[in-house]
Formats: structure tokens, C-alpha cells, sequence
């Protein structure tokens, strides 16, 4: 930690900070420069409250120098984690693809679905149950039969089951179904059920909140993986800016981002990333070649008719051209899909 | 909803839009424009699917007209709704003002932070308990201790003791000492956490998310809203942007905008809002002026030693000439604290 | 500047760094943590170049301690700096009122406005001769005719004219006319503009870029300043963010934070920051209580016919009804308008 | 246009607006909704100022249908513009790459860059010689020196030179060494540099600045176009978010947004969209895979020793491989390089 200090702070100032750092069980290291002093902190251990020290009098800023995460931390880890669910595998040089229909609406829907998905080589399959919904007027998901209805679709293709968990209180029911627990970008710092899926026995695929930080993201990541599932899929789709040609602005250089300071690997969803279907394949074409460990895309038999999410739903054929283009991408950049 | 076709739709392509438009219940209504065609359905429900059509085939966009909230619109209810909660009292030309430390930390602490922010003026008690902490890493607060500690200082001053639930399962816990049950930032989108709070016979105090747009606040409101619990107060606690100097903007001109559109108080927190002691007191002032219905202020003895949030806390002193400014402002503006 | 090495650094490497530092002219101060090593660099200049040492090998992040802009400074020049013009007087407790319509229309849009303006307090008169619009194809304005009507008005009133200056070539041109010359938002980073109005004898006010950090805009002012004119108003006018509901974000803890850090005074313009009529006057309340050095208000006979910015403007009695407010709202905070 | 009008509004107030759509020369449309009444106005002719109809008695607001800008639109020109300029092919299946320093520097440091850049597959040559800085204590440029450079370097190897135009009077002056001229972020707004670039026989990159939308993007586009200039190549630079990682948040979303609105090419800048060296390589093959028109890249000899931007510049044996990548996802897109 760096604390600065104001220009012209007087000595007994300087003094006071240096006894405060050295309070907290760091070494003060005060350099004198021309307009100000300095003063580094030496063995910090990423408490948070440190920052306090900005309101000793005399204080200027307070600066920290090391990453508050650690365990997602490639400095702790250096080999990249793979992530494996049935025929779905993420990270290493593997591309996952992820598809599927943003909710559950029938069997005949899920089960289509499954079908066309995997023929054209995906080997994760999305489906929400439990649906988060911006407005209590919304559709909000067939609940267990939704998760029956996965399950079916699973044991006809093998494909693994990624579902979105809203509460802690529905995890055991999931885990009777789903085969990857998705944390939804709205409960991204739901602290609890962060805790919670971290001492599930499934992956967990977090998905970064549309204003949260890269550090925000490693450190829920962090809560998982200190609560003790080491099995974290780190997914970006989108935050929120000030263009609303586009539902959300996605920014891919997150993933070589990411992927230089975390071992947790990193799926793209250009779906919610973009918000309309016609900004899908190209962008999930990017995502594979800024060097995405998965993409995850949301397929629809009839995205016209879709109960939620069929502005940016493909359907099959689109699907299909889709996967045809990620796969020569993924070649181009020494990958596989 | 307004179904905007593309230049050189087809006819058929319209043809199918109207069809889809009557066959979710809404009348349809064409105008051929000099270069484009648009169809108004009327009827609108507020079904978020609709938006699907913008995947019909000749469809340029798709843009609703009414809002999409409705219990909590003033258009529902005019009149503004008070919320009160022992010496707490929101709304209707009376300012609250919500004073405390971030985190309960002892009794020696928030005892004398009550009776210091009541002296000064205070209505209502502030104070974490259960704390949701960015990182894993970070003090996680006093749990059912302070609650205990709350109740202590609300017996001793009549101030209404206004925390945090972070999930369901502590609610009945929660009910036992507080008097309004807050909903914070990272939780806005929890809906699950909503629906119960929804049915608690407490007030909840809803902050806006970082990143959540006003619709989407009033959103949230409504689930709390439809699940029976009218006694909701919004807080406008700043937004993300790319600015860094103040850890969150503060955008005030929320305050009128919301009053316009709901019933429901608004109450501001600039020691969110600003992220630095040094702007509180002058943000404080501002949101009096631009029509606040509450303050939320963080207080703390000794702020460089606060185990959170100290960098954005007011010592005694502050408070009180922070009061003093607050009270003038509100009768320059017609209202009172 | 603090240079933070990757951990793991090897000794080449930070001896590589040490080096260049000290090839930059400045004293190299090597700091061994824990987990990492830290070079604090003493001397620095302000050159910016110097984050090119981010490409050095083994570097993490460099990170500058000192504030980029000098002059501007309150580090500088401790008192505030106050700008007058005719009957406007704006900083050192002086709150300025600078309202007009958006463009010079006609005689008669101009004439009554400036009598009803000055009429209700201001003190100086805003309008656009030449404007910047974001489509070619909106009303350009009246151009040196309109200059005309706007020192016919001064003289009539001897409110202060202030009008936008879009190029380096029209300043002789507006010198002619104009008492205070104004950038806009759009050309806040237009350095040959602003160094430009750093040789004109008349006060500058230069507005923020949407997109603009505090940093930047007082960066821009430096242009201004380092070209030899010490007369500059600043004026925060909103920032885009991801909220639609207001055209821009007023983020008004940009008063207090830039008041702290630089001496020029800091103007708020509450029209264009929110973009609706009916969110102004409180806005202007609001920035008041903020503290800040003056208000800019668009203000038209008849909103609804104006042919830029109708939206966003006051008539006449809303005008009058807001200075009375604000006026009660300096008062209280202790200034005058 | 589509006025909505408020819930209740008087049958008075709706007349009005009727009248004063039909005085602006459009035919009114009413629409009598469950809820509320819209009004259609059919006809648009695209001038801004009906937006101040919103100020009419109630009205709660007024959704523009058509998009603001005409001549950019592919709407009017379905077949992509292709810009030429010497060796540099832009649009139409060709990925332009537009290479070199930030800054010209020195003869050695432009011949080598060109060479190396050259052989490498570059089809121009950036490098500025007037530099717009945000500090007035940065390198400002080589000015003519560095355009002789450029067409030295130019001569050796027959690239095309793009360069930047900070304002309208060194125009004649880059016009001489320059192949394209280019319009930089800070100045996308700057509308007198447009309508002069307007004029010029060069062809212009126009890049986007970092809180401009895709339309005012377009708009900006739209004037030079209207001045007479069709040769415009849009410019990706990215955009300012709260995601302080990366120096701008690059959407490369835009790239396909774009392209379905407009015939104009447009090149990605993944050094500035980045602002860090190591992120750049990802972004550039992201930015192929896109389907961008172009890819612009600062390449510098020594990026630690750069006297601007070498924290995001390539060395020789980066922009190698970088473009070893980007030519084989070109490929795997069906695209040229």
C-alpha cells in the first residue's frame, strides 16, 4: 500500500501515519520527494480497511499495490484450471460451446433443442428453469419441471446441464439435475449463495455483473473457491455502458485479461453480450479468436416465439453457421472446439 | 409497443408482424409511413416477450411505450406515499435523516454514535450487521451481536434501527431487532431476497445498483410491492461510471425524476454516493435541495479506525455541522428535517 | 511515480528498471516487499512518457503519484481565483447566473429574454451564435447576425454576453461581441482551440467533455492557462453514463472535489446535464447547495417553438420560480447571488 | 416521430399537439390506447428541433423512428464503400492494416518502423506529427518534420501515410505528405475540422470518440460526407467505461452494428482500445474476426523508450506474429489481408 501525502503535510502528520501503518503490522517506508511524501507499506495482507488510513488528516490518497485476490490468482497458481462436466470440458485449449434456450418452455422445445445443438458440436446445453426477471410480470420459468426436462434432454444427448441457481435454498434440488450451477450476473455479489454453490460438489460457472469490476469478478470468484470449490468457470457477457445500440457493450479484452491474471477459465456469452441475434456470430467468432476458453450462446426453435430472450436467440441454422465459423477460428488461433 | 419495420419491408413481412401483434392479444394498428412502415399494438400488458418480434423477418426494432412497472407508478397511486418507522418518518415533506457506522463494531461504538447522531438530529440508526464485503477477505461484520447492539441503542434513543438482510433465512432473525429491513446495492436484482422482504411486515430500505438503470429500480421495488409490502423507500446511493475521483456519481437529478414517476420516497446516501468524507457534507446539502425525502449518512467515532468504510465516514463533528447545513437547506426548499 | 515489479521479477529485470528510472532523470528507490518489489521513482516532472516503463520486462503497473495538471492547481495558487465580466461576478462566494436561450433566434427572442433574465437575477446572458449540432442538417445558427443581437442585448441590460466559440478562426470575429468566451463540450480537447482563447484578452469557460475526467477537464484548462489566460471558469455539464431517463448524468460532487483541488471557480449547467425542463429547477437548487460558483440555465419565451434545445429550456416564470429558490438555497449555504 | 402523450392528458392538450405536428409539416396520427394516446407523425424530414415538443402540456415523451443520419446509411447506398490510397485497401472483403509509431520521432525510428511493418504485411504507415496530447507537457510532435519523415518513409516503401489533422489550418500542409488524413477522437465533434476534411481530395479515418455513440458517430461520418468527401473510413478506438484495467473499453460489437447500418468501412485500434501492450495482439484478431475493414496498430522500434504510447505499442517481432495470426482468422472468415 502507498499512502501519499498532501503537499505541505506537516511533520507531526507524517509521524502519525507512520505509526497508524505500523499499527496495522506493516512496515512504514516514508520517501521524501520533492513536492510530497510518501509513505510504502511494506507486508500487506489485503485487508480492505486500510484504506480508512485516507482519513488521517494530512492524507492525500491511499494507494493499494497488490491484487485483493489471491487464491483465483495466477501468481498462486500458475496452471491454467480445467473445468470438465461430461462431454463439456473448458480451458487448457479446449473451447467449450455451451447452447441452448434462454428458459425451458416444453419438452418438445428442450429436447429439439438438445438435439440440433449437439449435431452441430456443442457439448454444454443452457437452459434457465429458475429465471431471474427484471420485471415480477415476466415469465419466470417452469421451476422443477424445467430441471426434469434438462435432465431428459441430457441423458438423450450426453450433453451437460448448465441452470442458473437463484437462491441458496434451491441448490440441493438442483443438484439433482444440473450438471454445472450458473451464478447470474444479478447475483454476482450475492455473498451468501456465493458461499454456498463454493461447497457444492458441481462447477460453478459465475457470470460477471454488467457493472462489475474485473477485480469484483476474481473476488466473488474468490468466495467460491475459499469456501472450497475449486471447479470456477469465470464468464463475461457484457457490461453496461452508455450504448444501447447494442443491450450491453461487450468487451472481449476481459479475456486475455483475465486469463493473465487468473487460472480460472473464461466463456464469452455474446448473446446477452449483444442483445440482438444479428450480433451473435460474429462476435462469438471474436471471442473464440481474443482466446475464450467457451462461448455460450442461446438457441431457440423459433426465436419469434420465444418466452424470453428471443431478440437474441439463434435457431438452428444460424446456430449451425455459427459453430462452422467458431471452429475454422478456433483452428486459426491454435485451439480446438 | 411501436413495431418499427425495416425500409423495403415486404408486404408479406408486415403481414406476418400484424398477425403476431393481434396474436398476443394486442390490436394491431399500421401507419405506412413515406419511408417505413410502423405498427402501434395496442393493449399492451407489459409482457417483456413481446420483444421477441424484433426477430420477425423485416423488423427494425421494437420500442414499448409504457413503463414497465405499474403498482409502483404515480400514475396508480398519486398521492406520495410516507413511510414511518418509530422517529423515522419518510416522505410527504419530511426529510429523514438515516445516521450510523457502516458496520456495528462495539457497544462503546454504536452506543455513543446513537446518541451522538440524535443529539445532532438524526431519525433513524444505520448500522451493519451482516455485511456484504467485496472481498472474502474483509471484516463480514457483528452477525445476531449486533443486531443486539442495535436494539441496545434504539432502546436508549428511539431512533429506528434501519440494516441490512443479505439473504431469506435471516429475515425472522432480522425482524427481531430492526426497524427497517435494507436491501443493498449488490442485492437489487435478488429477487428471491425481495419476494421475502415483500412479505416481512418491516419497511425495506431499496438501494439502487450501481449499474441498475431507474426502470430497473422501480422494478425491483414492484416485486417488493406486488409481494404486499407497501412501505418501500428507494435509495439513490450513486452509479458506476468511468470517473474515479469519487468512488461512485452521485446523480441527483434522480431524486426529481423518480418523484415524478412513483410514489414511493427517496432517500440519498452521499457517503456511498462520493466514496470521501471531505464531499459528504456538501452532496448531503444537494440532495436536500434537489428534494430529498431522507439522507443516509455514514458516522462513525473515530473514522480512521472504522473496520469499514472509514474513507467515507463523518466524525461527530462533521455530522453535526452537516446537519446544521441540511437543516437550512430543507427550509430554503420548503420542507423540514 | 511508483513502479510495482511482477512477482517473481528477477533481479536483471529490476535492475533494468532501477536503470531507466534513473536515465529519466529521476531517483530510483527500490522498496522489497513480501510478495513483490516496488521502485518509487522521486523527482517526477510530469512527463508522461514515462508509463512507456510498462514495457519494461517484469513490470506490473506504473502508477503516477502527482497530479498531471500544475497551474490549475490549488497546490499552486491557494486562493480562489474570481472571473468578472460586466455584471457577472463568478467564484470567492459569488454565485453567477448565466441564462439565455440555447440559440439567438430573432430580435425579439433575444431582447425579451435578456429583460426577463436579468429582470429575475442573472447576471450574465448565455446564447449560441455558433453551433456545434450534432447533425449537419439542425439549425446552425445565425452566426455573426446573431453576435449582433446578443451585444444588442448586452447593451440594453448590461448583462454579460457568453457565446460559444467553435473555431480559432472565428475569435476576432467574436471578440467583437462577446464578454466571455466559451468552449464547448465537444471541443474541450480541442488543443488548438484552446490555446487559442489562452491568447484572447476575455474569461474562458470551458465546458466538460461527456466523457472527460476531472483530470482532463483541468488538463484542458491548463492549455488555457499555460497560454496566458488566468481568467477561466470551469463547468460541469453532465457525463454520459448508462441511465437514458436524464440526457446526461449530473454528477454535481464534481463542485466540492474540483473546488479542493484547483482555485478556479466551477459553474453548473443543470439544462443540459439533465435534458428535461422539469428536472431543472431542482437541479439548480441542488448545485447551489453543492457549492457552486454559478449556474448556466437555458431559458426561452416559448420552449415548445424553440428551434434547439426546447426541450431542456425554462420560460419565463419557471425561470423566476427557480431563481427565487436558489437564491434561498445560497443563503442558507452562506453565498449570494 | 412517435409523441406519447401522459396518462390523462386533456383532450385539449392532445389537440394542441396534433396541431403543432401538422405545423411542422408532418401528418398526425392519433392512436387512442388503453392507457394513453400516441400520436404518429408521419413524414419526418429528420430536423432535431421536434424533440421540443416534449415541452408541450402533456406530453410524456417523443421517440424519434428514423435513424439521424441519411447519407452514411446503407439504407441509401446498399454496395460497402471501399477506400484506396496507394498500397491501403479498405472494405469489401480487403482487411486494411494501418501500422506504425504513435509519434514520429526520428528518421531511424520511422524508416525502421516502415520497413518492419512493411514486410510484415502492413498496407500503411500511421505515425503522427502533430500530436493532440491531454497534458500541455507532453511531446507535442515533430510537426512538418515529421510529415517529411512520413513521405520518406513513404517513398521507401509505398505505403500509404495516414496522419492526424488537429485543425483546419494544417490542412494544405498534410495535404502534401499525407495519403490519408485522420481525424482523432478528441476532435470527432470538432465540426469545422469536418466540413474542412469534407473538402479535402484525401480520404479521411474518422475515429470514434470514447463517449460518442454509433449515431452521433455517424452524424460526424454524415458531415464530411455532406462536405463532399465519400472516401470516410470509420475508426473503433473504444470507449470510456468504469473498467479501468484496460485504458477504454474496445466494443467490438460496433464492428457488425456498423456494418448493417452503413456502407462506410470501418477499422478497429486495438493499441488504444487497450492501452496495453500484451492485450493488443487478442483484441487484433478478435477485431479480424469481427469482420473488421481494417486493423490499426502502434509499432515502435523500442516501445520502453517511446515518447508517447509505448506502454501500447508493439515491438517489430510483436507485429510479426500478431500478424501471423490476424491473416490466418482473416482466412478462416473468408477474408484478405
Amino acid at each position: 500500500m502507498i499512502v501519499v501525502m498532501q503537499k505541505g503535510a506537516s511533520k507531526h502528520e507524517i509521524d502519525h501515519v507512520i505509526q497508524r501503518v505500523a499499527s496495522l503490522g506493516l512496515k512504514p517506508h516514508p520517501i521524501v520527494g520533492e513536492e510530497r511524501t510518501v509513505i510504502a507499506a511494506v507486508g500487506e495482507k489485503r485487508e480492505q480497511h486500510k484504506e480508512a488510513l485516507e482519513n488521517c488528516a494530512g492524507v492525500a490518497q491511499v494507494m493499494p499495490i497488490l491484487a485483493p485476490y489471491k487464491v483465483a490468482s495466477r501468481e498462486v497458481k500458475s496452471q491454467p484450471t480445467v473445468v470438465t462436466a461430461r462431454s463439456l470440458r473448458i480451458g487448457g485449449g479446449n473451447v467449450g460451446i455451451i447452447a441452448g434456450p434462454c428458459s425451458v418452455e416444453s419438452e418438445e422445445q428442450i429436447m429439439a433443442t438438445a438435439r440440433a445443438v449437439k449435431a452441430a458440436g456443442a457439448t454444454g446445453l443452457r437452459g434457465g428453469a429458475f429465471k431471474p426477471r427484471t420485471s415480477p410480470y415476466s415469465f419466470q420459468g417452469m421451476k422443477e419441471n424445467g430441471l426434469k426436462l434438462l435432465a431428459q434432454a441430457r441423458d438423450a444427448t450426453g450433453l451437460a446441464v448448465v441452470t442458473e441457481v437463484m437462491a441458496t435454498e434451491d441448490i440441493p434440488l438442483l443438484e439433482r439435475y444440473a450438471d454445472v450451477l450458473q451464478v447470474g450476473a444479478r447475483n454476482m455479489q450475492n455473498y451468501r449463495l456465493l458461499e454456498a454453490v463454493g461447497k457444492s460438489s458441481l462447477p460453478v460457472l459465475l457470470k460477471r455483473g454488467p457493472s462489475a469490476t474485473m477485480d469484483e469478478l476474481l473476488l466473488a470468484a474468490e468466495y467460491i473457491l475459499d469456501a472450497g470449490n475449486s471447479q470456477v468457470i469465470l464468464c463475461e457477457r457484457g457490461i453496461r455502458t452508455f450504448e444501447t445500440h447494442t443491450r450491453f457493450t461487450l468487451p472481449l479484452a476481459s479475456v486475455p485479461y483475465l486469463q493473465a491474471k487468473t487460472h480460472l477459465p473464461i466463456v464469452v456469452d455474446p448473446s446477452h453480450g449483444t442483445g440482438h441475434t444479428y450480433l451473435v456470430p460474429r462476435m462469438a467468432c471474436a471471442a473464440v479468436a481474443a482466446g475464450a476458453d467457451g462461448v455460450m450462446l442461446e438457441v431457440h426453435p423459433n426465436p419469434e416465439a420465444a418466452l424470453s430472450d428471443g431478440y437474441q436467440s439463434l435457431n438452428f441454422r444460424q446456430f449451425d453457421e455459427t459453430m462452422s465459423l467458431c471452429r475454422k477460428v478456433a483452428e486459426a488461433v491454435g485451439r480446438r472446439i
